[in-house]
């Protein structure tokens, strides 16, 4: 069995960014509550458990100490009552989820509506609507919903950064009848699109591809996605306990991705895993380079 | 035969302006040139050369008088250039033309890269050019060209107003990739649609459709397209006397119509041609609502 790896694997920057600085806060000691899991990926958020992070669903069941705003990030009106409530905030916002976030904000300060392109209960979307409270807002997560949209003077687009470029573009495309002017930014997480791409020359390699990640995690979810676009055998699974490796035994050739909030160590293991199925084994790092 | 003629029909708005500019200043008197011809319309033209205006291709060859900047505008350097040599300007530029100038020009100000979306030769596609000098500008007519551009951080988008809806939606799907903002104004005139959404009806319902304008006219030759596309039977013609009469012999239902620069006495002339050629004749008006 032939099994690719891609060098690009793991964390994205976001992700282990979050995770740096929740580790810093660790080391100072002192009562510390996630508002919401850290990250899409139940395993590392129970490892987090087990060093103390205890995650809560709401600001108010925090008494005192520090609140984690994880990277997906919120409404800034819940990190203005931590601070009056009197609690220590640590923001791992992601860079690229702020950017949106202050983008959306700015296109409401210059009298603009707003669409935003994606999930309406993906918690980086309601962080995206919060920074653009005063304004027109709209939610819509595929081209046939934008016939609902009223025609717009002015409008801005941001988009959630997990989501695929072509639904991004078809929305666009038929977003424009309904304008004189629409101001589109590309918010897209770059990391995401560049594994994508890497995905997608690798499962056309492969007679089947093993994803890694959180159920709950979009972009890993993407990721399963395109794979069985492409018609490549697909296999799901969050940890190595996961697969099926009677199901594997006589693939030839097996690629494993994982998504950003999965671990690199999850990747391995499981490589290792499918290199001990049989005696010929092999492992590839692949890298594949896209703009 | 049954002959069906829209409600709306004629002159845009632009082009009746720009005749009634031109007539007021031929009361006044005094020798009158027109830089280029004024709209897209050989027998308007030669109608308005019997009245005294005389076409010339370059400033340098009008020594004194009036001089005509015509509906599609030009570059303003060329205003200032007959002002200062003592010329009167008269500014017929179309206003939605007017308008893709000036936003070209305040992209640019802003630090915009400008996309123009239309032909580079079209003497539209100049005046916006011109009123965007200082900039980084790309002229590009579909999307296959939107390859050859490079990566630009803000970019912002002006259309031709004689474009199709569609090829410009396909251009700005294809160049969100390629930017961090896209700014897009969607500059096609409002007159122009509205009688593409009204000929696309009437052409379904009809055996043959009679299409009436310039050969060198945008708006009236993507019509023409248009209608064939649909595969109806069409006819391209400038004047009652292009008609071939034994062709539509036969015919028991034809639609026409004119593009933004055609008279509506032609489209008249011509219906009544098609209606001698039977006893059991018939013209009805029809109107389509679009917005």
């Amino acid at each position: 069995m032939k099994v690719f790896v891609p060098e690009e694997i793991g964390f994205c920057f976001g992700v282990r960014r979050a995770l740096q600085l929740v580790e810093d806060e660790l080391r100072k000691g002192g009562r510390i509550y996630s508002l919401g899991d850290l990250i899409h990926n139940p395993q590392v958020v129970e490892e987090l458990r087990r060093k103390g992070i205890k995650t809560v669903g709401e600001l108010s069941q925090i008494r005192e100490g520090t609140v984690i705003i994880r990277s997906h990030g919120v409404n800034p009106s819940l990190i203005e009552e931590a601070r009056e409530r009197g609690l220590k905030v640590v923001d791992t916002t992601c860079p690229y989820v702020l950017k949106a976030q202050r983008t959306a904000n700015l296109l409401v300060q210059n009298s603009y509506a707003v669409v935003v392109v994606g999930l309406r209960e993906h918690p980086e979307v309601q962080g995206i609507i919060g920074n653009a409270q005063s304004g027109k807002i709209y939610v819509i997560k595929n081209s046939q919903e934008v016939e609902k949209l009223p025609f717009m003077k002015k409008v801005g687009v941001v988009v959630q950064t997990t989501e695929t470029l072509d639904n991004f573009e078809d929305i666009v495309k038929n977003l424009i009848k309904k304008t004189e002017e629409c101001r589109v930014f590309n918010t897209i997480c770059k990391v995401i699109m560049r594994r994508r791409a890497l995905v997608r020359e690798l499962a056309r390699k492969v007679e089947a591809m093993v994803v890694v990640g959180g159920r709950n995690s979009a972009n890993t979810r993407q990721l399963v996605e395109m794979c069985r676009s492409i018609g490549v055998d697909t296999y799901f699974i969050e940890r190595k306990e996961d697969l099926k490796l009677k199901e594997l035994k006589g693939i030839e050739r097996i690629g494993i991705i994982g998504g950003t909030s999965t671990p690199e160590q999850t990747i391995k293991e499981i490589r290792d895993e499918l290199l001990s199925l049989d005696q010929s084994h092999n492992s590839f790092k692949i890298n594949i380079h896209h703009s």
